[in-house]
């Protein structure tokens, strides 16, 4: 069964085809422009009300949020790839645990930075550089956490790569690479290393590959 | 083994006892009083470096964030009490899409309507009616899908109770409540129905028998 994933040009969606070419499963994917508005038609409303991206249509399944997706894919198929949601309960619980820091802690205030400082300019919003000043200290604290953390396990589970390393790629990216705030992941020796361990396996590779980023 | 779960007067860690009460789990509580600053002390920070609540401990395995905690319980626990994570592996991929749109859509706008409605006036920090109009807008259009939704499954997930209707209860109690906007709940033939269906379980009312709320 092929796989359809929407909008994987976008930041967000990238997780998801990662998360596929980790776990082997075929896919194809589905363009949604969202400058043109597809994600607001009636059509694309009845997949996802909220009009947002990714979804996957798994034959007649269909499923939203890229967290929930994965959740979804590493779980119909453990039995192939990479094991992406640790092997034992204990594992798992740590697993969703930093995939909830990923999401509470790390995504937010990111996610404002890249609005203002990326985003602002190119669709004509104003920037505001409260937010990007605020957005910055959060982020600061949040990676001081994960350097910490990274200081004993090669990864935030534990010493397997899993979920809650993948979800920081689609936007760790931005971070990286078109913010100019690369100092606040290399002035951290593990956050650092961690960074380039994941960022250059060769599923990541394969995404950047098949799909650039919209910015 | 018993579960410890810290703070249980606050709201996200109340959403953990249900849970623990659902599946029929022996636990007992430890007190956090945030306005002493006892989840900034260097000991609590060792268990949860982000400072916040809930936590548990399960014998010697120590967990966070209250939706990965859930998940870890209604996992562990899978062969007792209620099953809170569907049956199938397409039905949990419904209830982590839901448990995600809670995380996403639903709590973060709701957050800051507790905060500025409730809150403000309490903590002595200024309360803000622009903020407050923009939450209850996008509340509103959330309550709305979820109103679709509910007209087609007695629960976001199907037609069984599970973590994402749980997970709804914490902060879903101050809107209904405590902010004097109980009519965006009432207006709603289908939510009004499903709240009072997930409010009167057992284990939630014995959840505020327990441990009033802190406001």
């Amino acid at each position: 069964m092929v796989v359809k994933v929407y909008g994987p040009t976008y930041a967000a969606p990238k997780g998801v085809v990662m998360c596929l070419i980790e776990k082997e499963i075929e896919f194809e994917s589905v363009p949604v422009d969202l400058s043109k508005g597809e994600n607001k038609t009636p059509e694309f409303l009845k997949i996802q009300p909220f009009g947002k991206i990714p979804v996957i249509q798994d034959g007649d399944y269909t499923l939203y949020e890229s967290r929930a997706i994965n959740r979804y894919l590493a779980e119909k198929y453990k039995n192939q790839g990479t094991e992406l949601l640790g092997k034992t309960i204990e594992e798992r619980g740590l697993v969703e645990q930093w995939l909830e820091v990923e999401a509470q802690n790390f995504h937010p205030p990111l996610h404002k930075l890249v609005l203002h400082v990326l985003f602002a300019p190119i669709r004509g919003f104003p920037s505001d550089p409260k937010v990007i000043e605020e957005s910055e200290v959060k982020l600061l604290k949040v990676l001081d956490i994960y350097e910490e953390r990274l200081s004993k396990s090669k990864y935030l589970a534990g010493d397997f790569f899993s979920l809650a390393d993948l979800s920081h790629l689609p936007f760790g990216y931005y971070l990286v690479n078109q913010t100019g705030r690369e100092n606040l992941v290399r002035e951290r020796k593990h956050v650092s290393a961690w960074w380039d361990d994941i960022s250059t396996r060769p599923s990541w590779q394969k995404v950047l590959q098949l799909y650039k980023y919209p910015v």
